[in-house]
């Protein structure tokens, strides 16, 4: 790839958005083209604090945004409103979206499916970007088609309402693909504490750890005679999401069609 | 100490014994005096498959044993019925018991105790000889004063019956000597599937994984801002025991009176 | 699966012989047809200690021993001379074998695998049965692609010799398979002692812990800004290799060539 | 302790600086008195953005700043030349300092415990106020007494310069206080790539891993026979420090001397 990608980010002020102002800035094969913004129309992106040395231009309209930059690809890591009116304008103006959301309803991605299709566009709609993640995922279910049991430790900060987390719970969905139901451990083990086996998915047992430090891992243990096999993820902070973005960004150039959830393109 | 240690062990036979005997042979400030076994009166240990090379005498009376063997020291890992009668006749005569187990009455212990002080003699009964162990529940119990929250995950063969582990409830024990009561997590938490934040012991939680493949297990996670203190001890066989076994009978030469639990002697 | 297959083990008496005694014991699919031993000829294995109840017919003969077993598959995991010849001898009695050795040389496999598709015969050769560490590179192999910095640390106990092990050094030849050269770590980094950085392997860093009571285990952490993925393999006893001579016996039945590898069989 | 503790600090708008003022906001037993910065002499610190509802004033002048502020504490986390004279100054005036740095030369260290001693104060300075880490340490220390074999393994994100780092080394030079020089590892054991075992400390063995996505962690492993005991500290930011500047406070105000390191006021 000679050129450059030309990229537009949409929300370069937010959390996630300034990670990916980072990503394409650094990126050498990478280039940025414009930002869309809810305010801020007819600045550059220097003029804000935070951004020096970017002199791109700042658009609120995204159909004037993708009429003026040249660009081949959208970053959407906004909210599921304005993503959902960014992915279709892009692809309306040739643009092909990466789109970081779990929020599009079915009809929507059916429209944008549809959409890609027909422009012959690729476009990447995931719910999660980082891509360790989405690897500890797919590894798991590659190994329980040779082990038959595994626990899946879950470790998140004391702020956490839901346990298990729905990464873990992915994951145990994902393992059941190639795992028959079978309760695990001894059959007539006992808990002499209640809860101390875990959550009980399909016979095998998650356990969600919360305490203050922690930010975001999980392990998956599989066991059988005389070993354990065991794929670990660790999150530090938002920019483990990066490297998903990179990824699709470089892949989607080779698309033509709408593809959902990182796994996807994955070999 | 110049002269080496004399030492009977009790059971050689068994799986425990073995390792014993093994420890005694390859220690070089210790010297095997003689054994006590249920059978082979008379003949030496040499005799029996798998101990070559060991001529010293087996008998099947303990105090005959000790008259004769002229030991310092017993190592006792047998029953809590023989341990019983073993220590006491030791004691008597002026031998000095190291003894692993779980099962004296407390009326058994202080007719020991007592037998003991009468004697000037050190005594130790441990439940528990693997050293790493006895230090991960110390440090935990230690740690306890400067993090308010921590949890234990312990990882087990899945032939045990019982969750939690005798091990992870006398570390929680310790812990809460050092730990205000407390309800961890967030006061909201929610479980989406029933057990997943684990047993509860006075608010902090307990998890406990059987898998094929895992021998015996623990760590202990207690977390605060920004940071995460683990201590984890991995125990793959009886070996384990041994180290705690060694320091026994080195520390047991010194002292004058019966000391119970490995973490008493322990600085 | 609806008959059982049938299977001779060669060297049953030897370590890793006895393990699989046990594998086919305790699978119910599988049966054990008859043993070939280099003494004992016209016993039965349960005339020796430690086979109670097996009573299948144990020949010193490889050829006899197929003629009359009426065999599905052969598990060797015996020494190259012997397992070569009996590999040999079961293809010519349509027997599929299934073989742990790394020492067959090239002329042999090439022979065995003509020998194999002749026969149209499956036949499965491995240097390493156990499927976690497989699996371990496999997964290490696949991660490469999106992950540019990567080390491995390998741990085993202090009785060995050679630094970094074989399959440190076989994973990283397989990750080299999907990862650019490249120096890692901060350009001018320093070592203020030397080795701390661990051994360069085209500018990877492979890590060799040695310490008694540690067996042999191995993790592989890949890193990428904000987020690590582990992938850990422990083998704590031979059994480990069970799981994997499993798997290659159900597989060889439905193969009709040689296949070299663990991996290759693994989808 | 019914009133709460007043207390100055110094450099509020600094990395450190900010994250005290969190803690001090945060904590029910600690009152914020006063602030110490280079500017904005006669301001409020909320007067300036990111400080919003903290009125206290803010003073560039140490000694006038303790005049007014009828505190108890000063927390410095500023320069060493600064921290120098803030301590000083603040013990003329009364106030107990907590001081984190490794700046202070010997002649300063002598001068600031002879003020302290002759005021009847307490003073802490502290090069690491992580008090993970420093646990961490000390039980590797105590636990150096039971284990003869030990490695430590340093994992840092890839900007470090130095390895090891100088946890590291401390832990080392704390583990070598209970352990005897002596060559870790198989005597005959040899290197295929240099470096693999590591920094070689007294026989001990130190490894430096460098990954991006890595913040700050080290483990210990001690190993015997059939076990491994871990004492594994993981810092994910900069609030790993706040825990043990708040167990500095609590301790200073019932000291009547200079204390150095955060190792010395914990049991």
């Amino acid at each position: 790839m000679n050129e450059k990608i030309r990229i537009v980010i949409a929300g370069p002020r937010g959390r996630m958005g300034k990670e990916a102002v980072e990503l394409v800035s650094e990126t050498a094969s990478f280039e940025l083209a414009a930002v869309i913004d809810r305010m801020n129309e007819g600045k550059l992106l220097s003029d804000i604090e935070g951004f020096r040395g970017l002199d791109v231009p700042i658009f609120t309209d995204p159909a004037e945004c993708f009429q003026h930059s040249n660009a081949d690809v959208l970053i959407d890591l906004t909210t599921p409103e304005r993503g959902y009116l960014h992915t279709k304008t892009a692809l309306e103006h040739n643009v092909r979206p990466v789109v970081g959301t779990t929020g599009f309803t079915s009809e929507q991605l059916e429209e944008l499916t549809a959409l890609a299709e027909q422009k012959g566009l690729g476009c990447i709609i995931a719910p999660n970007f980082a891509i360790g993640a989405i690897l500890m995922m797919k590894f798991s279910e590659m190994a329980a088609k040779y082990f038959d049991d595994v626990e899946i430790i879950e470790l998140h900060h004391d702020k956490k309402l839901d346990a298990p987390s729905g990464t873990a719970i992915k994951t145990a969905e994902m393992i059941s693909n190639n795992r028959e139901v079978k309760k695990q451990g001894h059959e007539d083990e006992k808990e002499t504490i209640t809860g101390a086996r875990g959550a009980d998915f399909e016979g095998m047992r998650i356990h969600s750890v919360r305490l203050p430090g922690l930010v975001a891992h999980q392990q998956v243990i599989f066991g059988a005679g005389g070993q354990t096999l065991t794929i670990k993820h660790d999150s530090y902070n938002r920019a483990s999401f990066m490297s998903g973005v990179k990824v699709s960004v470089e892949t989607v150039m080779g698309l033509n069609t709408l593809v959902y959830g990182l796994e996807s393109i994955l070999d």
